[in-house]
């Protein structure tokens, strides 16, 4: 569970700038001569000026570099394209001995260089329960049947034609953060939090095809969702989630979904832990009661204090985490900084983050940025000017329908400390004096 | 300007079925031997019912396959990743001959096969005035001169702790739907509509660096922007914008920018077009007067009826095109249809989006996918049932400030027929009897 990737970064690069001590000083003396002095930048950006930006005069900009005076490449020369050459160091990486088969493993997305709410569908986290498969879509159908008038199958070109609607939905596995609940401060964000993803998905909503099913919805109480993978992996989704938002999606981020992601059909439950969001999806069942599959009696349970198991414990609780500044990263100097973070509700809107830099004594209220949507990441941001001493940052936040992010202590109290799953406690992370960052567990 | 690929497709994949006469027949005679007959949907979803989808005793899912009884691959095996292996067939397009040079060309998004409002990156339209370079980041300086109190240089890092915003527009290239102005009927959306894309966007604003670096925001009423790759490229951009909603982003999707999109800095400039969008960003200077560059004289400027020239058109109009059924899509039966398409306005929201079947004649309102965000896409979709007789498709945008999608006959009656850039007319797709989707210029 530590990060497999101490590569020194680039200090320009301050998101993922993993340093080694030496390059660390080796950065600090290179930043001292060039810019003079810290940017000395006032708290609000409107009354901002930097003292000691680099000059006009500095030799680096005065030789005209090769793509100024060259050709450059033609288009479509990269074809799909990827990331520059110069990130390389950022992507999804797995957890070494977190379980035992690669194929039924997980994938970290890395929350510390990322942007804005959208995940691009090559950072998206994996988790598979028996690996993933490229599934030819003209052999792929989707079956309804059940507690329904008409048992149907549905090939992709039959579901591409029907309404559709697309939507931006967060998704969380139900263990992000469960290394957290015992004393494990796992080092950087992109394994506290990284088994979260946020994308625009396309498709028909589940409603649409139960009603075309004429699915009795009064005594069918319950949908179980099945996907064609090895894992058979089977989940009971409430009714009223099936009528409400559950969608049949085909789509994500403005393309067909990606093979690791469930190519090339999967369950979009939305507000709802990740395995309910069935990958390879085959067949809607629905039923009177709760299925009690595997995956919803020996796994996704939660062990309390007693002994006794919570079960069906499937919506994430309102949750956030800074990823800017945050474990692993390092502040090479006093003066201003742009604190980042995201938060989510599964129960819908964000309403508001707070922000402390003190460990929860004093908390400010960050800026949300557009758009704010139902059980969607949001992304805040916040000024803060860095005063050298050691500093402890949190966010926390509250959701539309009034509920605020506990401590992890307020957790520990009605939980104990033996659960893996539905962590949302507020995260620290502490600034040494020295500018490192690390995960502190505080309250 | 004509597809260069008439691969066949497959029928499952509506959006982008480029299939050949043989390979129609193929499918349709497979078609109806599977469904028995088609699709007999009602307008409204929520009265659907089919009537021969595939039934459940179908022989081609008896028999199980490999990925249900076998070991997937591992998470992390794909690393970054990439689409299907069965979509290789969908992604952006060079337009050969468009250009002398295919450094200094185009290549457009395949809007046929896409969905919702977010561009992968690996779709992202192309537009290079002397081609693409990845260069290096810490190497990278943004210089901020002219009217200012103070000149600065800046490096990505320093840029990079700046107070930063996200936010997801739309940008589209002034000669987008270019060709229709005279009566070259391009073929597909993919080369008619398919400069235009729409990502989330993060940066800071160009408002802060102006005030950090005390400009005069009076007298200088207008800011040169300049990119670093050979083309010097260097547009004007008014004061009003700069103080608005212009950013200096290096971030799309969540992710840094790519190469082809002006990796590691570019302007983003909302609702104006793509010209304007300076990759490569390495300048701004603060002026009292527009900077005529060579793209704003020879360049982005109207040939009129009369011979003269309109300049600095940049704002993109109202506008909207549909997406499925689109040219050089097939229609392989009768019944229920999904209509698609896109709508945006360099002005502001989309109010409402109204789609015709028979030319133009009625209209009925769409159904807009949230979010519905200023000088963004919006997805649009509303219910069609295509009875087999020969229909025009066309829809049309409204923004927030009345601004209406003009016919494109209207737009000739004022500009002529001689121009490139700036047509936001409304787009005819003619269904034949056949089921063929063909673009037309009606009116």
């Amino acid at each position: 569970m530590t990060d497999r990737n101490p590569t020194p970064g680039r200090i320009q690069k301050a998101p993922e700038n993993f340093l080694s001590p030496e390059k660390m000083e080796q950065a600090r003396r290179a930043r001292r001569s060039f810019m003079g002095k810290a940017l000395a930048m006032g708290a609000g950006a409107s009354a901002a000026t930097v003292a000691g930006a680099a000059r006009a005069d500095d030799p680096a900009i005065v030789k005209l570099p090769a793509h100024t005076t060259g050709l450059g490449q033609p288009v479509a020369a990269r074809g799909y394209g990827s990331p520059s050459q110069w990130e390389r160091n950022l992507q999804r990486r797995e957890s070494p001995g977190l379980t035992r088969v690669s194929a039924a493993s997980v994938s970290f997305a890395p929350l510390q260089g990322m942007f804005g709410i959208i995940t691009p569908n090559g950072l998206h986290f994996e988790r598979h329960h028996q690996g993933w498969w490229d599934i030819d879509p003209s052999q792929h159908r989707l079956m309804i049947n059940g507690l329904v008038k008409e048992a149907r199958v549905f090939t992709m070109d039959e579901l591409m034609r029907l309404p559709q609607v697309s939507r931006i939905h967060f998704i969380e596995c139900g263990a992000n953060t469960g290394m957290e609940w015992g004393n494990v401060a796992v080092p950087t964000v992109q394994y506290t939090h990284g088994m979260l993803s946020c994308c625009e998905y396309t498709g028909v909503l589940l409603s649409t095809l139960l009603d075309m099913c004429g699915a009795d919805t009064k005594k069918g109480r319950y949908v179980l969702a099945e996907g064609a993978d090895g894992s058979s992996m089977t989940r009971t989704i409430p009714m009223a989630n099936a009528l409400d938002d559950v969608m049949i999606a085909w789509a994500m981020n403005g393309e067909m979904l990606r093979p690791e992601n469930g190519y090339p059909l999967r369950l979009v439950v939305p507000g709802i832990q990740g395995v309910s969001w069935v990958k390879y999806l085959r067949r809607l069942e629905v039923g009177d009661k709760p299925y009690d599959a595997k995956d919803e009696v020996l796994h996704y349970v939660d062990l309390m204090p007693d002994g006794t198991h919570r079960q069906y414990t499937s919506l994430q609780e309102v949750k956030s985490v800074i990823t800017t500044p945050s474990g692993g990263q390092v502040l090479l100097d006093k003066g201003y900084y742009n604190v980042t973070g995201l938060a989510w509700s599964g129960r819908g809107r964000i309403k508001r983050v707070d922000v402390s830099v003190d460990g929860g004594r004093n908390w400010r209220t960050a800026r949300l940025e557009n758009p704010v949507l139902p059980k969607a990441l949001t992304r805040f941001n916040v000024d803060w000017v860095w005063d050298g001493s050691p500093a402890v940052l949190q966010s926390r936040a509250i959701d539309e329908t009034g509920h605020v992010q506990p401590r992890l202590n307020q957790l520990r109290a009605v939980r104990g400390t033996r659960s893996i799953y539905h962590n949302n406690g507020i995260q620290s992370w502490k600034v040494a004096e020295s500018g490192e960052v690390f995960n502190v567990q505080l309250n």
